[in-house]
């Protein structure tokens, strides 16, 4: 592991982008979803990216000018086609018009279709919480890796759902999981250490429970969360982040462009029920009553979002932990365009 | 057991609510959505009620004569006081609601405070579904019995979220679920028994796990399903049900009336996207897909919804089956009422 500042990550990252051709602004956001992924502990979502949309920037699949453009629209709706921009160009639109039209109508839902990778969907529930809206998120993943309940073998994508709510003065409520027990990364994680993993996270390729953070590579698949609970969910994903926007639904493995997302937002304005402070008010006083609960013995109680939140005040201040091969990726990328690593 | 079919139960309850004074309509409404509940399976939520419901009616806490009225709108919104009407006919007012508003606007949101029970959620984002219309519903229960993650003791209600989804030949499409592991109904059917419940079901009072069904009756309490994310859609359920619409929050225990409910609709038409047509006949072909997935030994794969149209299919065949003290219970109330059991 090695230590980097955000600081660094951010201007690099911006720098790495430019020089493929992005411009600026998009080059800024781009990389700053990124590194917040890094910031709030979520590595797997993180700059570790870099590199991989840099893959598909060259192969054509990430289209650097593309704009997302609305191609079908109501007061209160709309449906863009990302033309295979940078997913999160897609999804920053999608969410700024989807909190625009709330704010102007209470109530809107946006989707996206020819959308590339959004990363970390949490990013854009909790920006549209913070403008004062609640937003709800459904990500269909356009590539395989998830079995269904009581079935064998990939049927859909880690399909995420995200529920950001406003807050007064308490951290911003932030609901934001795969409907897998696990995302991929996290065996990843497991797979770099040699550490068993729990049996109800994957199966082998025979369709056996196990503990070998291997098999999931080698044939097997991740299980949704929660039994039938968390499979309904991963279906809702599905059904209104692909079926709903015309974008590809995650069943066919192999599929080109890799790792789009079919994307789903719906954002509420508090104004039209008992009003933006009352709610907010309302919010932080759960939130509080919540904090006082006595733990279980060796555990905490923490609200949906307080894990990135203190992940991200203490990477802030002491920098972000990454594998030396994530950030020799990087650097690789960085010298391949022509930057000075050492200027960073 | 005994077997009753669902003809009879139909009759005999629209006779016993408009014997205690509730119009024909609304009693006719109530009483089909609680044997609806008996019909899918659902009998936790079903004709028990006949007599809980009559309870609360003698005490006041119902309100007969009460109409659900709008108190804040807009051409896209909707809050509800429901008065302490019967929450049934509170629900479907906002379903009825949100659904015209939807079809009008192509997105809605509509809220319900000062709300009774209102049985099983499914019911109405089924309905919304019919209609050709996307519904998420999102309600507190505004009584403790569930604990928050890694917390000790009751928190939250049971906190359900139901998603109904439009299909066209396929049967609905319909996520219904407590955001607990299992609804308190089921540890009632445990201890009816005398059997022993999985560890991950609930805690004893002294937060000890626990396979003994009566623990949870002896100062005892529920978990929330599939971890920390089965909790933050507790959250989510207690902030939009509750928080958002002014109703009663659940952490306060024995607070009267009892079992409210906070309801919090949003009903989406797909027209605003692939259009319905489009729509419907995708989101048969992903359930056409799902069923042919290989399932694991032993099990089934179901699309959600289907173990409810299945139990359906069998009981209005067959009639649905009662512990004698639910149908005691009902033919007292009945005979108290005036009214001849044998004639129905």
């Amino acid at each position: 592991m090695i230590v980097v500042p955000a600081e660094r990550l951010l201007k690099l990252g911006k720098d790495i982008f430019k020089a493929q051709g992005l411009a600026q602004e998009k080059a800024e956001f781009l990389v700053e979803t990124l590194v917040e992924a890094n910031l709030t502990g979520h590595d797997s979502h993180g700059v570790y990216y870099f590199v991989t949309y840099s893959e598909r920037i060259k192969e054509g699949y990430i289209k650097l000018d593309a704009e997302p453009t609305i191609t079908r629209e109501t007061p209160t709706t709309a449906l863009i086609d990302g033309g295979y921009s940078p997913g999160q160009i897609t999804a920053k639109k999608l969410t700024e018009v989807a909190v625009a039209k709330a704010k102007a109508h209470m109530v809107s839902a946006v989707g996206a279709f020819n959308c590339n990778h959004i990363g970390r969907i949490g990013y854009y529930t909790n920006w549209a919480a913070k403008q004062g809206v609640v937003a709800l998120m459904f990500v269909n993943v356009g590539g395989p890796s998830v079995a269904v309940h009581g079935g064998m073998g990939k049927s859909f994508g880690t399909n995420p759902i995200s529920v950001g709510i406003p807050t007064e003065d308490a951290k911003p409520f932030l609901a934001d999981f795969a409907t897998s027990v696990v995302a991929a990364g996290k065996i990843s994680v497991a797979r770099a250490q040699h550490a068993k993993i729990p049996l109800h996270w994957t199966r082998d390729k025979h369709g056996k429970p196990t503990d070998d953070p291997f098999a999931f590579k080698d044939g097997g698949w991740l299980l949704p969360f929660g039994e039938y609970k968390g499979y309904a969910l991963q279906l809702v994903s599905e059904l209104l982040g692909a079926v709903l926007t015309g974008s590809r639904v995650g069943m066919e493995p192999d599929q080109l462009p890799p790792s789009t997302n079919g994307v789903f937002m719906i954002a509420v304005d508090p104004s039209a029920f008992v009003g933006l402070d009352t709610f907010r008010g309302g919010v932080d006083d759960v939130i509080r009553r919540v904090k006082e609960i006595e733990p279980e013995p060796g555990k905490r109680v923490m609200i949906p979002g307080e894990p990135e939140w203190e992940s991200k005040e203490s990477r802030l201040a002491t920098g972000i932990p990454l594998p030396e091969e994530t950030w020799d990726g990087i650097a690789k990328l960085a010298e391949e365009l022509g930057l000075r690593i050492e200027d960073y």
